[in-house]
């Protein structure tokens, strides 16, 4: 069976995308075969579009994929044929049909379409991740949430609101991200244009600052954000936004506030790891879809045959929410 | 009733160690009363000795005490009087009489003397908080401890051994040092005067690292430290031996290989925090003193007239293992 896919022509820009004709995949034991409705754009697929070390024959792009099941070949009988079902895949998105290990797929809420369902692994299993697995949040803690208007952010946001109650600190650039952030729960907003973050966050905890980080930013950030842990803190660095190199570092500053700081990335983490974070996400988080107190954020939905554009949104970072590829008819 | 107690006569060196007569103390409720037969002494000992924040009237130094219950104000019928007892005391602990929190208190193997229980306490549980709670060592896996010969170094040498089965890689500076850490159950060892630690992790692993590093030395390792973590490590910072300062990090580097670095001290953590760490000691190690699997390493026992004596064993960093003072007659 013949599909459409995006791959590309040679590493490189927006032009090396290449519209082709593959095979279609066969599914593995424990994987599921999906007719794919809409895929998600990533900064990891833009990466790897780029990514010089890559030899022929390219990949198909795309880790992010929502649509309906067309064979199991797990041996659960959860992923019955036309299932609609939405996960990450490991490459291949960006095409008519993709294989997915079942225990990473998530059986869409009723009230998702096929394209706000494919705004969901990503960005919301990321932010569950770190501030949960990572973060280690607890009811009515106080958390700091920077790049409050991107992907991540919005979900993270709203999970804290709906999950723990926090008192959620929001950081962003621009007025709507933070009426956005407001919106979804956001407690404390700080335009960074305007405001030093550590300021609203000194002023609003007597001083004793946050007890979770997520840091999509980095080094421009870097004293601020550590004059926001509070003793105990858990500081989850997730992007560098605003640059990878700390010019100095103080261990002492580390253990006198006990903080653990977290490198993480979660696209290469293992099969197993994705497994049991889909789980959990899917019994603890996914049933608040259906009741209206979560949402996908979409900025933007492009038609399969035009995925160029969709690229040049997310490098040019035109984006509030997710840009998805339609693949539906 | 009067005691024996040594404090200070105004902060500053060994000769400001005043032996004085005070009122012995008096245990409120879920505390005990405990003739003490053995105080360890500890870093934070001398440290407060030299505090010129402290104002007067001076407190009771000593931060650690076996001894025998007297009194039991808690409501738990396991310490009856004359019940041989050891464990952490908020100061006081260099007296004749201390009080401590019943539920921070460890019954006495049969098989240790009140000196050797005096050098369980900080050592051991310090030990058992960075590799378990911070470290989250697990079965099988590799661990980095540096400052082997030191007093927790020799104690998470042992627990990663016999609770763990864990690859060991002991750094130390002096080949008696090194021959202990290898008698109490380290694999790899290195004399960081004659070889670079990095490479022999590497060349014992593969090059994959270790999964735990314990790191008493801070800014001169630090560079060897990250190049030996594993993906996946936990970094506990525990002292800054060979300096605070780091002068450049990268987040990329933590990101990628998805450290969790942490930094800790345990003096100022909460009682519930001591309490819960000493009831979960109590349970999983406690029971291989008796068995002969985990052991005190005691430097030098000290008559309690002579704790000047004692400090200077520790400030020059004489010993391997403890120092401990002693009250019996």
């Amino acid at each position: 069976m013949n599909m459409n896919v995006w791959t590309i022509e040679t590493p490189g820009g927006r032009e090396q995308l290449s519209l082709e004709k593959r095979e279609a995949p066969t599914p593995k034991e424990g994987e599921l075969l999906i007719e794919v409705k809409a895929a998600g754009i990533n900064r990891t697929d833009t990466l790897t579009r780029q990514n010089t070390q890559l030899k022929a024959p390219y990949p198909v792009l795309g880790v992010e994929v929502s649509g309906v099941v067309v064979k199991n070949e797990s041996n659960s009988s959860a992923f019955k044929i036309g299932t609609r079902v939405a996960g990450l895949v490991n490459q291949g998105g960006y095409a008519e049909y993709a294989v997915m290990p079942a225990d990473r797929a998530i059986i869409i809420p009723e009230s998702l379409s096929y394209v706000e369902a494919a705004a969901v692994p990503e960005v919301f299993l990321t932010a569950y991740q770190t501030l949960y697995w990572l973060g280690e949040l607890k009811n009515n803690e106080k958390v700091l949430i920077h790049a409050a208007g991107s992907g991540v952010g919005t979900a993270a946001i709203q999970l804290a609101r709906q999950l723990s109650d926090a008192t959620i600190f929001a950081t962003a650039g621009h007025a709507d991200k933070l009426e956005m952030s407001r919106q979804l729960g956001a407690d404390v907003l700080t335009n960074y244009k305007e405001r030093a973050f550590d300021k609203d966050v000194a002023s609003h905890t007597e001083g004793t600052g946050v007890d979770v980080i997520l840091d999509f930013v980095g080094a421009s950030y870097w004293d601020m954000n550590l004059a926001s842990c509070a003793v105990d803190a858990r500081w989850v660095l997730i992007g560098t936004l605003g640059g990878s190199q700390i010019k100095s570092l103080s261990i002492g500053d580390l253990m006198m506030k006990r903080i653990a700081l977290k490198g993480t990335v979660l696209t290469p983490r293992s099969d197993d790891y994705k497994a049991r974070l889909t789980r959990e996400f899917s019994e603890k988080a996914l049933p608040l879809f259906n009741e209206g107190k979560l949402k996908p954020i979409i900025y933007s939905v492009i038609p399969f045959s035009e995925l160029p554009e969709a690229h040049r949104q997310m490098e040019e970072n035109e984006n509030t929410g997710k840009i998805i590829l339609s693949l539906e008819k």
